[in-house]
């Protein structure tokens, strides 16, 4: 048995982590994909205290060597249900059970599709939600992007550096992302914008060849060819699996300014959990205040 | 006229500016004393998320930069009081008057005083809150130190490379910092503890030669000859002078989860606000948060 499962390898779950293990617990974290959450996709963080710029990539992968060195315990696997009997909670996964005193859920969150007619069709080919991964096949071709927040302008920015021309395409009259990046957007030539415009349908053979947009006002249909559509329309949680020993708004977990779920010794995250503001020291902060928090349970 | 005044140049006003510069927004920050606030005294940061060692004052220094690329503005001025007139924020410092949309508190909190007899008598002459800025002074001397939590601890680990000893006394039966720390403080063979002892006096010509300590339980009085104390057993917050714009709790301001004071426009972040866990990455939090509402107020 270990002392705390954390649920979760991204900036929240593995800060959780630092803290605990610098107060001399055992800590294993599972995770189902790739160590560094979704902060392993942003091309460039401007906005974290201290470092003026580094990749989420090289940021995730120091903070993995960080825990490391302190012996975090790592297994790459998916989380499908968690029991508490008496004080031990079970965590069953697709590989077994894990044992624990606590448990930090910090799972993060899901991108979101538009439910646009034939989206899932063309996923991996000609769809995409993570520029930074897929961007790089369509150097040199025009691309759409689908989004309006932060992450959509941060890939609108990444794809021009290397795409012929990017056209983003927003469903409100605006970018609801930081200005200075929504500033540099519109300073680049190969970027264009057009706004008040749902995605409604892909359409191709195997691969994306043409997308259509409704005019939200005039709701004429307009068609683009394109290879290539990125969407960056947010994210959402994946919690069902918790209950019942969560309680759940929007999906996203309830807990108190300590981090706390409904269930003794279960604490909750990081972009999981309900807030207001999801940034990455939003999501350090709420990681420290449950690794303490967690810590206390056992000193 | 400013956007946004922010009170405070430690890591939670800088990283606030980081937010709202971002945002397009033009920031001046008041600092009393040093940028950088109590982080710049600390020798080591190990709980940094992405950076394994770093000094205080390295952290701070580069977002000093950062935020200076960005275009923040600084003054070196006290902070006296602030009003409010209609919609705008009058800030008196000792120098004179500036005036801003919004005004974010991150002044933070001062060293504890242990009250002890002739304790100021002797602050500079062998006192000391700050073993980062004076350690260097008692090289090759043995030094005393008052305090159970993790800044006592890292002074106490810092003071034993270049101390011939370090005497740590605390007033209950144990520390509280983490355990990592602890152990090493433990393990350092010029190191020694002693709990349960309340410093009641100070003696010396003009500069510091005896303390005296009371055991807590027998009341038996003890004096050691010595050039050096270190105190470090907490700090308080000084927020008197911003009343009435915002309500207190044993000194510290009461904000809501969006980091609001009782006056709309006011925000207060980091140690200075009443709250549990004040580590580095939970005052970063509610920079990001606050610099984020305030922003928004104005677009």
């Amino acid at each position: 048995m270990t002392d705390i499962i954390i649920i979760g390898g991204g900036p929240a779950g593995m800060t959780a982590a630092l803290y605990a293990l610098r107060a001399g617990k055992k800590v294993l974290i599972l995770e189902k994909e790739n160590f560094g959450g979704q902060i392993a996709d942003s091309p460039r963080l401007e906005n974290y205290p201290s470092i003026k710029e580094i990749s989420g990539l090289d940021w995730a992968s120091n903070l993995y060597e960080q825990i490391s060195d302190l012996g975090a315990e790592f297994e790459l696997e998916d989380v499908l249900n968690i029991k508490k009997e008496g004080n031990i909670f079970k965590v069953t996964t697709n590989y077994g059970i894990h044992e624990s005193k606590a448990v930090i859920i910090a799972n993060g969150v899901r991108h979101r599709r538009i439910n646009a007619k034939n989206e899932d069709k063309f996923l991996g080919h000609g769809v995409s939600y993570c520029a930074i991964c897929d961007g790089a096949f369509y150097k040199d071709q025009e691309v759409f992007l689908v989004g309006d927040g932060n992450t959509a302008v941060q890939y609108a920015l990444l794809l021009s550096n290397y795409c012929t021309k990017v056209h983003v395409v927003t469903l409100f009259d605006k970018f609801f992302a930081d200005k200075i990046i929504v500033d540099r957007l519109l300073a680049k030539e190969n970027i264009t914008v057009r706004h008040n415009f749902n995605l409604v349908e892909l359409n191709g053979d195997k691969e994306l060849k043409e997308i259509t947009f409704e005019d939200t006002k005039t709701k004429e249909l307009t068609a683009f060819k394109t290879n290539a559509l990125f969407v960056a329309i947010g994210q959402i949680p994946d919690n069902e699996k918790f209950l019942p020993l969560v309680e759940l708004d929007k999906g996203y977990i309830l807990t108190d300014d300590e981090m706390r779920t409904k269930t003794p010794g279960l604490f909750a995250i990081g972009d999981t959990r309900k807030k207001t503001v999801r940034q990455l020291v939003t999501a350090l902060n709420d990681a420290s205040i449950a690794a303490l928090n967690a810590v206390d349970l056992m000193d």
